[in-house]
């Protein structure tokens, strides 16, 4: 399973585990990036089609040609209920790969979501039957059939590595990938930082400043910060 | 009507006929691409102020100077009911070329629509009004009235060429153009693309795939692709 | 209070009579920048997080870098109600400054919106909070808290120079900045703008062209503008 | 010869006369976008990929398909002493599409330079060669042959149509397309220009200003400025 | 004067003292915006017109619109020997305002170079002529002169804030603007930071590492820096 | 050595073999990037900071944060003769990392050039020095020196993932980024690409077109290409 293998499908893949993926979801991006030690996230063009969705799952890789979207069809066969297809362009390309026909595809197979650096097409019903997609673009250019890439082979996707099995999770503020092995201690580590969230939230909520309350004071006094009246 | 003509307004222009350029609208920007042999779409980065709009109409034209929309004043007398206005602009601007009282304009001689390689302002009104824009920026920024353009000459609007007349059809995927010429038989096709449709959403929902609905295994293998597990 | 002091935080700040930093808003950003001269209008790169707020207030100001949201803490403090921060980078910086709990913090303050040239994250929540926010990011991205940048200084936001205590008026269409010295007479003449806006708009809605009620067929006329049927 | 025909290659095509096509390039891309009354630029993005190339000729054009650029091979057939080919794609596209084979073969066939909205390669050896390209990126990625295009039909290139036989002028300043039938007319236009610039040129070097030189100071104070001591 | 008049031209402004004025610009804009403190420099999409131009000089300003260059030649006649002069516009453009005839005049009045937030052209010319520009694009497309702006007053350029009598030093590594009031302070801080750069630079040509020379080795240790073998 | 994690020098990479490293730079990027099956390569926006340089070595990688340098002088360190550094950022940002004294340094050092996802500065000493740098921005915005990154972990760069001790070859066309584990395998390809090229560029240069030497008329053809007269 090499970066640099075309032409191939794995079919045997190691999922990362179904609880971490799955509790992962409700954790959303920025708390589950912040866990991670601030890496992982993908750039932020990559935007939701409909607000509002977030979900988590397990991902299946494919990589693609410059407007060809023959490997759409080979990667749905390898989808399993609770995945998310991350999908990835040999060169830059916001051509319409996928519509409403490749998500009813998708779905009946278990996808949970649609990653791809590219554009997608069909966005009002894609909407409508809800089923999650973050993209690049939206277009309604279509697509060829006529070159190979592969399915699971670890791919670069909108500038983050994501290897088969890996955990996406997604939400309105972007993408993030927690390589399968992470999974688990990353979940310790989001579900920790969200522990105390309510509590400060209430404090900051009553009026007490982020300065007191992380006492930040000392520190900035310290760096040099002088208040003038 | 030459492409390089400034200060004039062509006012006999030959509009698309009337029942191909109002049948093409429900079936959608990305299918009427498809149906012209996947050409005539805008550039991607046209997007529709507010979600959810669908239409077709037929092309008035008006080409504009950066900051300056004095022309949209004079495409106005020229739309008749049915009208989709196509604004070019010589030079990148995205300042807000149009806001809600000239959609009041344009709503009362029967336009259904604005196409604008620029910026329009009044967003939240022209939505509430539901007059649908395609813009490639939101701006308040103003313009000034001092420079002739002209109207009804063909223009490059987005990466596309538009004649006046032609059939403009714009819904959430994006903007496509079919020449009046080629109204009717892309009708025709857009039709019949979209006449199985139904029958493939049903079976792939039901979980076949299009590596045998559409039998793309053999292809695939002569192409040279490999499974592995 | 220079532009290009750091590790300052100034504690006094003029801010703009408070009945013109309050009626501006209403007005919306199109009709006070055009009231402005058309000036003072950010970059229109700059995007509210959710569609349909519309806000006026005092500036206060924060000056960030890339990459660490610091001051944000340090800002929090000096926010009174009816104030709007204004926070610009040192150099370009799509991270997430921002998210639901600075929100908490600065509406509990009673700061009415957030312009940030940079990032900001939580949107789904920042949305439900109703905390406006214009951004020309969403990233999940986290910051660092290290450097010293400065608060109530003048700061360039999105290609606009920004005072504490200027005016700033934000909707769906953009975010202007006025003066404080301009506050009341911008309220002025965008009233008058708006005052015949009512008046144009319906005659518009019946059919008359802004060709005969701004009386342009003549300055087009001699401007060579002609017309072939 | 249709916008929207593919798979067609035009053999004969009516090239503007020698004369007009030979003598405008010395002229320069701005003087004869003046001269057209500044319209035919393509966007500034076009860049050479050496400085200081200058050359004008008749245009063969070809409208290929994002990463493949098997009608680069068709439409060096075409080619005929003095003709630059216009290269157009029909969705947006960086990869390197010409390198120094083709260059061979173009240069062979009497091609002047190319103008393309895509990447090129090998610009090193191209610059050696002497062979002028104007292009949207510098890209070693490759293409494949695999899908048709065609060969003179009009195309939009980098914003600005182009008809076959059209007169293409190119130079550090940018790419202009002057149509067949404007040829002529541009040609005497620009001369007129240029002719009067050596006298302005000596009058301005001389200390004399455009404000005096083209009497510009009472139109501006009609206009309302204003001097501040 | 204020940011958001227009329509004036200041005639007397306070330029910075000439020693400073004249003495920064050998130091370059890298370590003049470090002396600074890190700030002052425009965005890096200003671009030199050719490379290895150097220079510093006391700002004049200009506020353009659009698509409109009238107040170039009302800026030409403030221009002092050893001033450069700095042209914002009112929103984004990359029109080609300023060319040989312009350049002509303003070398005839003393100017240094120019500095513009927009495009130029003539660019093979300017080179000849050793007249050095920094701009955001280089374009053909010409301009009207139509519309007021003013000389003299504070622009944003390129994100950054310019009065008229500021010192600018540019080279091919950017632009900087240093205030007035800071030439002498910063000119001994750009020259106290060189001081020693001399022997640094020897010190680590001979092996020597940063990490040795700026005993870096403890606080990364503190930091939590880890080597594997 | 894993992709996520921080503050953290690996000291013992395996490179790929010196005789493939060395070997691939002078058959450039483009030939590399094809005999690698058209994979590999870096976006197209990383620029060469000067014209020619042709260089390839093993790669020593380094992960930066937004506006921190300060681990360039941690890879100093680890630089061996033969090697280029890749530095990628933990999120897009344009400062100007690198200078002089650092190229002075890694020069030291034995490194053939940098690749940079970020800025440099010093260009114009830079290309004295003869250092290439292939790099996305130029700017003199200077950095701190606060946070951890890594030394020798897998990065993305440009959009490519680059392992430790990889092979990387660069020209004007492109990086390209070949595994060490393919390197002998792709020289060889590449060598055999080349072999051929000089008899096909005699060919050309001769008149014959690709059509017949490449023996595309039948496949063109058969694809349904016409030819009109």
């Amino acid at each position: 399973m090499k970066m640099y293998e075309l032409g191939v499908v794995y079919r045997n893949i190691t999922r990362a585990d179904r609880v971490s993926a799955d509790a992962l979801g409700p954790l959303g991006a920025a708390t589950v990036h912040e866990a991670m030690g601030r890496v992982g996230l993908m750039q932020p063009y990559m935007h939701p089609i409909f607000a509002g969705a977030q979900v988590s799952g397990t991902a299946v890789t494919v990589l693609l040609h410059p407007g060809d979207n023959w490997m759409m069809h080979v990667v749905a066969e390898q989808i399993q209920p609770g995945d998310i297809v991350v999908a990835a362009v040999s060169a830059k390309c916001s051509d319409g790969y996928f519509g409403d026909l490749l998500a009813t595809s998708f779905k009946a197979r278990g996808a949970r979501a649609l990653v791809i650096d590219a554009g997608v097409r069909d966005v009002k019903t894609l909407a409508e039957m809800q089923f999650p997609v973050w993209s690049k673009a939206i277009s309604a250019k279509g697509t060829v059939k006529a070159t190979l890439g592969s399915v699971n082979i670890p791919v670069v996707c909108a500038g983050m590595i994501v290897h088969p099995g890996d955990v996406i999770v997604a939400d309105d503020d972007g993408v993030v990938c927690v390589p399968c092995a992470l999974a688990a201690k990353t979940l310790e580590a989001a579900r920790a930082r969200e522990a105390n969230e309510a509590a400060k939230r209430e404090k900051l909520a009553s009026g007490v400043l982020g300065l007191d309350m992380y006492q930040m004071r000392e520190p900035l006094a310290k760096a040099g910060l002088k208040y003038i009246d």
